[in-house]
């Protein structure tokens, strides 16, 4: 059950970004598993990769070509992952690149390839390949809908952002696609993110923005801990509105630009966990009152991770010993427990190293029963905040990540 | 379902270890959950305890003791964990220990309490003072079945161990007993151990044994990553043996009792692993070739509390890309994906980055339909080794977590 639907909208079309979804049968016939995307000239492009060791093929062939050229396609496979996959991985993921700078009279390094599907099986590149003359045919700039589609794999909807504003009397786009069930199933369901704009940046702001945003969304959602082979998030900025580049002192616009695209990203990685198979709470864990981020994250982390609170959020059981337990031992130097502070959404629960005296069984319950509960620590010892989004941990979870693949 | 059955053994006495277990009616009438051990004038003990900042109040209170004075009682209660209790429970701790001293005219701090049970209730402090008088007159050598069962909460079975060795035709005796059903339940399974043997060691000595034998068993053994607010863990020696004291230089009788207590904290250590609800295999992450210990135990506890590779242990699913991803992103500098090599038992399943080529699905589900699987990973960077313990995720570890106190 997906919970606190985060509907996919209505797409704008994103000047100078073009796109589709193409059949190429690598794991089911019908099915449109390989997406392109074709960049209007003088685009850039910036990226965020998993810094999983054991990262895919695709992956390191991203990194490479994002460093040497200025890109214009992009070429997404669902059904195989190309992950784990060893020195045929990386020709694979080569060979696919190569097959659209051929066919378009470019530079291989101007594609970048990305896989999410099964680990450890050789990519089908025969397959790939046959499709590709037909996609680069199809791409228009009302395939987005197609292309959120085209990358999910045990998604159950795909995931969507799209919002205009005005300057100057000239409309910027932010567009967003993404998939991944929560990276709950690294066979299956890397997280891949897709945000484009018309605005023209240039490729160091970008990246500035990419990081920014990842830090603030993808960076920040967690539902078991894991991390895949092939996650990759990508920021491009096509610059065919016709507005001068935008720089980080450009004032209005920059901050407006800014902010559309972290919301981009927080929607679309909230849109993930609320997919996260099994999920039947939507849970934000907020630390505030930490020394740096780095403690605020490590007790949001040990909160959000927890098997004991995440159990006990889907019986809707208002478990704040757990909750005590795992900001104890989240390993903050020096925490003085007596200044801990904990919320259920505006209920106090915990203050002065035990439960709130103001505090009842019932008015827990009653945050429980809900499908969206906010857990907030306040640390009680600096101004630092973190925030971090999670699920609970069901029947449903076991079921299917222990039935997958049997 | 408990796994790979560690039995409770006959239980020797030890010399100058008397104990028993009476009835409190803490939680339930008629259930023996407030234990007493008696130890000889002359005994030393020392102690290994939680991390957790959340600590309850008699950790805090056992650690002034154990620096104040010499040790003759330790007192256990079962029911109620007089944690996250405030000031309120450090007062109630030290009351108990006061009742105690009184009764015998001895100095409050040479008493240590200790309980486990729910978090956030004020300890039941009548009804344990109550019954100090007949627990003060029932203690005996042949108390150690009593005492087990008496520290029982979730436990499905009592956790002991005892072995005997002979020096210079002289017995010694190395006793344990431990409570916890593998750290599942922190509100009701704090891991509990007391060790004891009538050796005569040192103080200092005693407490690097503790550290040593604590580091080898119950800081290598996870269920969920979940450290309790009330996990302490007691060694003692009585000196009741008639043999000179026990030093690290002392050779051969050094080297065997060091390695007896060991094999005590490993038994019971491995008892709580297999007695973990909804434990369905019992399951042990080697970590080798790491350039340092820190390297090994990032690994193996990113396998070891991995939901997807514990669901996947659950269906006896050889999921091997889940274990590789596990260690990908287990936060090892500069780690090397094509020197990684993970078994299967003695199964090879990834070398080179990828999976190995003699590597068949048979093999690897052979082995994964076994209830005891040995995950064994070498980094191929250094001469490192770790041995972590832990079990599958179940349906039945949901059901537990969720239905408990509902």
């Amino acid at each position: 059950m997906a919970v606190n639907e985060y509907p996919f909208p209505k797409m704008h079309p994103v000047k100078g970004v073009k796109l589709t979804a193409v059949c190429a049968g690598i794991k089911k016939i019908n099915r449109r598993d390989v997406v392109l995307f074709e960049l209007a000239e003088g685009s850039n492009v910036a990226g965020v990769f998993t810094k999983n060791a054991f990262c895919a093929a695709p992956v390191t062939v991203c990194r490479e070509h994002l460093a040497a050229a200025s890109i214009r396609y992009l070429i997404i496979n669902s059904g195989n992952a190309n992950a784990c996959t060893g020195e045929q991985g990386l020709l694979d993921a080569k060979a696919t690149c190569a097959a659209i700078a051929e066919l378009k009279g470019i530079d291989a390094a101007q594609i970048l390839p990305f896989s999410t599907g099964v680990i450890g099986e050789p990519l089908p590149l025969a397959k790939i390949t046959a499709v590709i003359p037909e996609a680069l045919a199809s791409v228009n700039e009302n395939g987005w809908d197609d292309a959120g589609a085209g990358i999910m794999t045990t998604d159950t909807r795909a995931k969507g952002f799209s919002e205009q504003f005005e300057y100057q009397g000239k409309v910027i786009t932010v567009n967003g696609i993404a998939k991944g069930a929560g990276m709950i199933k690294p066979n299956m369901a890397t997280m891949l993110g897709y945000i484009a704009t018309d605005a023209k940046i240039a490729q160091p702001l970008l990246q500035e923005l990419a990081r920014e945003a990842a830090d603030k969304s993808f960076n920040r959602i967690t539902i078991d801990g894991d991390t895949s082979t092939n996650d990759s998030c990508i920021l491009i900025a096509s610059g065919q509105v016709d507005l001068p580049e935008v720089k980080a002192s450009a004032g209005e616009l920059y901050e407006k630009l800014r902010a559309t695209i972290i919301a981009a990203y927080v929607y679309l990685a909230k849109s993930i966990v609320s997919d996260g198979e099994g999920a039947t709470k939507f849970v934000t864990v907020a630390v505030s009152g930490g020394a740096n981020r780095d403690e605020c994250l490590a007790v949001g982390y040990a909160v959000a991770h927890s098997p004991l609170i995440k159990t006990a959020l889907f019986a809707s059981d208002p478990n704040w010993g757990r909750i005590v337990a795992a900001i104890g031992y989240a390993g903050v130097d020096s925490l003085d427990a007596n200044k801990v502070r904990v919320h259920l959404n505006d209920v106090l629960i915990v203050e002065n190293g035990g439960r709130a005296a103001t505090y009842t069984e019932a008015q827990g319950q009653a945050v429980m029963n809900g499908a969206e509960i906010g857990i907030n620590i306040n640390l009680g010892r600096g101004n630092f905040v973190e925030t971090i989004w999670t699920t609970d941990l069901s029947y449903e979870y076991v079921r299917i990540n222990a039935d997958y693949r049997s």
